[in-house]
């Protein structure tokens, strides 16, 4: 089936558009390069887009996702010797680096309602007509989330609707503990990790995370294979480590899995989880669901499921057995290197993992097709004699699902060397139709934007700049209308900041490289997410038939390795950077007096004894929690850090642009000195002891949040401390940030007296 | 069953704070009374409480429900002549007024799925065990929506989602048309009748109107008899004819439907619809939604039933009859009055309608009943010799589901005597359990706080008004933080502007009478409104067990009763109705701003094809219309004349509190010259023409929304001009609302004279 992609064909009417004047030609302005370098970078660039072939990565996406390829199957690491093949006769010099890490698989699970009837969950996803590999399971694990505990327990059933913390103040509200009971989540609204966590936080013995219908099933999408959503007894495998203390073996955090590494003890590994954990689909969870009393599910926790959804706590009773086998297995990265001809001590890194839940087709090996087609094009470049300026490290993760293991390790191993020659990693991950999603760090949002100026849409020919541009503008309309007519006025496209969730985080937040993630995305849901339907012939279908956004991935990415690898000057753009502070600065400000404000209202109203009269009998809420007071806090240190960087990203951003501009004024020597003060420029933003509670987490402008896993926390140090009303440790926080800032702004200046 | 009513008794605790400041004791003031009256009302409206009896609501709520009570049906006849000899019984004097009203009642109906597969509709509400009355529905009517067209239509089926004027904009943004073919709009959102219009203005031939489980089914409540919430085979009667245009009788706008009255041909009733329609339940609806193909409906327009929701048009197609029998009918309407001793020929009103869809248990006679016993206790005071002040009157309203008929016949025939007489309008409908809400003119706002803060919620005993407040400050805490702190800070809990939906719309916007509306409600959804299920089991089970509720309702209304019939000044307060005004000018011209905005950001989006860059093929959705542009408008009359009414007001309102205070200086005279201006105040607000296409609608303060049915609108002719981008009539409505104003202050000012 076509996959029915109905965009008018724009091209030719949009180009004269101001919305898409960095039109999709090569005398764009192209950041670090000089005006004939520019020109040589751009056909360059056109050399290595007629390299890039879809059939290439069909053919490697259908051989790749054949079979299960979890960390420790054999098809696991099949893909890696066949790409370490593939890599070496394109010319790159490839090896396989291997980590032992701790990865447990289970060998019992079982899940039965045990009152007040008997049910017993099948916890197996069938065959779907049409879909190959949907019969072909032989050798895939059981559905589990890794990293959860062993366990035999029973216990009455609660259902915390997404288990995240606001769920559990309204089960508090309610006068109902998840206490030696077995929470059911749903999946959705934070990360999966955080959901048994906080159930255990919260005193529960076990913890079930269900798909719900209305979230990525018949509620959101047709169903697999009518349509992409997630089917009756399809569910959602994945990781539950306490990766946003730390990611990568829980056994050794900060330094690499070698095989003779100092291992902790599995009872001191902070990032397992302590309690049994289970993914079931709504065909299981149905029975669990239907069978609870207590009060009515608030209005908002309500799912898809035709009937009315209880909280609990019981009637309904579960039996939940996880046993697995804790064994060290090995991860396998595929490591490749094409050596700089002018700066080898300078590496670009690019990385997309290859190991996946079953088949992997969409999560990961979409993208990893897509870097391999760049490697092949760039080997096909370096075969008629082009050398890029500065050493390219491509890298296929392995053992990303459990924890970000291969990646993590890789960095952890390599410190030292990537503090001394990282320039920037670039990395992605699944990948499908639709608008280009870019997140990374702000200083390299111009090349970004360049960048995508420069790929046009596979379907219509306008720039995935110019679609992206579009998407967000009407995404933020309603919700933040200044930054719509800033768009419309002409502003470059904001990168998203970075959270976790993939394998920037290692590079990012531990290592203090900048980073960059790229993936073409939809409002479809997931509906397939690390399920068996993940399948290639799901992705055919559904996700990028014909593989066109994925040559588009590969341009996208492959353009902004050139760049990096080329550019006479490394492509950062200061002012990017320091407008995005100032704006997350004015958030936390903002933020802080709204909560003082609230803090207070909901302080006036547990005086007046307003929750109380307001109840009503059809839902008898107790009051709110009484908090601690906002006092007013002082961000003038951060303020001001912001101001003196901004300051100076205007000067440096001027001097930069006048010395790109007239390449008489940019000798090597020059901007060798600019360079080696840009590159390590954001390093600065390290803080020496981390983050509070997660050391590991080293960032202090982007983290992914405690309490919200996969999603970004910018400027974390301050914000979570506002937001868990320590106020010590913002102030403490607010310092070491603006310390940071400052340090940023010294490598500024020093690269500003190299560019005059 | 219990119902499960769980406030904790706070009224010791709660009756130290300044929350209830205003106590549920004797001494509270009394606005329009002087001290030693006061003291006398208070004392009088103990003797009337203790003369309510929750034995007598129940007995009459059984008696009354145990038959289908439509217009027309012999039950609803004999509820009419039990009450009249009640009221005479009890010292009224009473009699029956009929009118003779259009009324149309299928003879036949029926609903097929004819394509792609047959399924032929039920129409049927089966009986529940528990419930005794769902068994004995002989009598009733076949479920229909009243003053629909007759018709034999076939067609494709399209979803409307809630058949809204936004919802066809989405449809159009889709290509979907539902023109020649047959819509489904779910309940909800919006008016039942305008969703037919709506359709056949976009030239559908048919509509049906489903309830969608997640409305008010299994999605927000357990279902009945588990629960409250509508059963599958549960369906909502009621009437589409056009009641924003007018309401009562389609075929004698303006005046009384006597005997003689010169009535329209059925064809020139504007108030008629074009098309049949057919309200379904989810049961018969579900087949139909589940037969649609077309692109999947947009996320919010998805409701409960598992399954994906399609939009259509078809391939399922339906056939669709409806018959009608179009006689005329009559309606009888049972008035009694209480003939004032001092001002007999000011009338103080009060009604409640009695025809119910099928048994009507909630809507309407858990509010007659409570009316009654307000009569009941009024003629105990009148036979202990007591007389008020001025005329009560009180009226058990027929043919309000129909479309207000009783009441605006009523209201249409006395029109002149109104205009002479009435000071105020008091109503209510159906009632529940929880939180008193209160809608009404806003010159009677303090009398209403005042009113209930000496009434105690039967549950826990703090005030009814303590009740309301706190669900105010809940509920505008996050939409509207500035009321919130407002009512936390001692403001009057704000009445809510009255729009339509009950017998108060002839006297209030018609009539220009003073109107207030009361019930007791909570977040219960309607699951049995207009189905055989509103049934007496259903009600003391689910809505008001031991008519507590309903003795409270008759204490709210029947001292609002007394305190308008036996004030010495009417009880206006004029900054209130100033202040609210100030408001709505406010929100009006912030409206304008807004629209001018968005509409200016849309324009820039189409020129810029956001619409088509930013499309996926997920949901490939067209661009937004282009609209007419937003010119700045001249508020400058409104804003004058609502600064000049403040100003008066606050002098007036100073001036009535020295004279209220003082009973020395009130005597007779001057009370009855003070009174004089006051009772036709209101009238002033009366356009001459009406509102724009609805010249029967005349207040220019309060409407019922011609696109929001039952919803307020303030200032409508103003509102709706801008909403519809009618600038010239915008700037007509501005002067005319503005000149009401005036006229009102000019009332103000001689009351204000006669005050000094």
């Amino acid at each position: 089936m076509t996959h029915p992609l109905v965009r008018i064909s724009l091209f030719v009417a949009a180009c004269a558009l101001p919305l898409l004047a960095a039109g999709a030609d090569g005398a764009a302005p192209m950041i670090g390069f000089t005006p004939p370098s520019a020109r040589a970078e751009a056909a360059l660039e056109s050399k290595f887009d007629a390299a890039l072939d879809a059939r290439d990565l069909r053919a490697w996406l259908e051989q790749m996702s054949a079979e299960p390829n979890h960390v420790g199957s054999p098809h696991d690491h099949a893909n890696a010797e066949f790409m370490l093949q593939q890599f070496r006769a394109w010319g790159w010099d490839a090896q396989i680096e291997t980590f032992d890490v701790l990865y447990p698989t289970p060998t019992h699970v079982s899940l039965d309602l045990v009152g007040p009837h008997a049910y017993h969950a099948q916890l197996v996803e069938p065959p779907v007509a049409g879909d190959r590999t949907s019969s072909r399971t032989k050798g895939a694990l059981p559905p589990y989330n890794v990293y959860g505990a062993d366990g035999d327990v029973t216990g009455e059933l609660v259902y915390v609707n997404y288990g995240m913390p606001g769920d559990y103040k309204e089960l508090a509200r309610r006068n109902i503990s998840v206490k030696g009971k077995i929470a059911i989540a749903r999946y959705g609204a934070g990360w999966r990790g955080l959901k048994p966590k906080l159930a255990w936080e919260h005193g529960a013995i076990g913890c079930l995370i269900y798909s719900d219908p209305r979230d990525d099933g018949y509620g959101a999408a047709e169903t697999y294979p009518a349509g992409p959503g997630r089917p009756a007894a399809g569910l959602q495998r994945g990781s539950v480590a306490d990766m946003p203390v730390y990611s990568g073996d829980p056994l050794t955090p900060n330094v690499g899995a070698t095989k003779d590494a100092k291992r902790l003890d599995r009872s001191q590994a902070a990032s397992l989880l302590k309690i049994p954990v289970l993914p079931i689909s709504y065909t299981d969870a149905r029975p669990l669901l239907e069978a609870l009393g207590g009060p009515v599910a608030p209005t908002p926790w309500r799912g898809g499921l035709p009937f009315t959804y209880h909280v609990g706590p019981g009637p309904a009773r579960v039996h939940l057995v996880v046993k697995s086998d804790w064994q060290l297995r090995p991860v396998y990265d595929v490591v490749a290197k094409l050596e700089g001809s002018q700066y080898p001590d300078q590496w670009v890194v690019r990385g997309n993992h290859h190991d996946g839940w079953v088949f992997g087709a969409g999560d990961p090996l979409s993208g990893n097709v897509a870097m391999m087609a760049e490697m092949k094009a760039l080997g096909a470049l370096k075969a008629s004699g082009w050398r890029p300026k500065r050493t390219l490290v491509y890298a296929s993760w392995d053992g990303e699902e459990a924890g970000l293991l291969g990646s993590t390790e890789w960095v952890e191993t390599h410190a030292a060397e990537l503090a001394a020659k990282a320039v920037a990693y670039v990395n992605s991950d699944s990948t499908s139709h639709g608008i280009l999603e870019a997140g990374g760090s702000h200083s390299l949002q111009r090349l970004v934007n360049e960048v995508a100026a420069g790929v046009r849409d596979p379907v219509d020919g306008a720039s995935v700049l110019a679609h992206a541009r579009a998407y967000a503008i009407l995404e933020s309309q309603r919700s933040d209308r200044h930054l719509a007519r800033a768009l419309l006025d002409g502003a470059d496209l904001p990168l998203d900041p970075l959270g976790s969730g993939s394998d920037f985080t290692p590079f990012l937040q531990h290592a203090g490289v900048p980073s960059l993630n790229f993936g073409f995305g939809n409002e479809q849901p997931g509906g397939v997410y690390h399920s068996i339907y993940d399948s290639f012939d799901h992705y055919v279908k559904f996700e990028d038939p014909g593989q066109r956004y994925g040559v588009a991935l590969a341009e996208v990415a492959g353009h902004t390795m050139l760049r990096l690898a080329d550019a006479e000057l490394l492509p950062l753009r200061a002012q990017d950077f320091a407008a995005t502070l100032g704006r997350y600065v004015e958030e936390i400000a903002h933020y802080a007096d709204n909560l003082r404000d609230e803090t207070s209202d909901v302080h006036r109203m547990l005086d007046g004894h307003v929750y109380e009269l307001a109840a009503i009998a059809a839902d008898p809420v107790g009051p709110a929690a009484r908090e601690v007071d906002v006092p007013f806090l002082n961000f003038a240190p951060l303020q001001n850090a912001v101001a003196a960087l901004a300051a100076t990203a205007r000067e440096f951003d001027a001097a930069y642009a006048a010395a790109t501009a007239d390449p008489a004024t940019l000798d090597p020597e020059r901007s060798a000195k600019v360079n080696a003060a840009l590159r390590s420029a954001e390093q600065a933003l390290l803080g020496r002891d981390g983050l509070p509670g997660r050391p590991w987490y080293r960032h202090l402008i982007y983290a992914p949040g405690l309490y919200t896993g996969y999603g970004a926390k910018t400027l974390p140090g301050v914000r979570e401390a506002i937001e868990e009303r320590r106020w010590a440790e913002a102030a403490e926080y607010t310092t070491q940030t603006a310390n940071a800032i400052d340090a940023y702004r010294r490598s500024l200046e020093t690269a500003l007296a190299a560019l005059r």
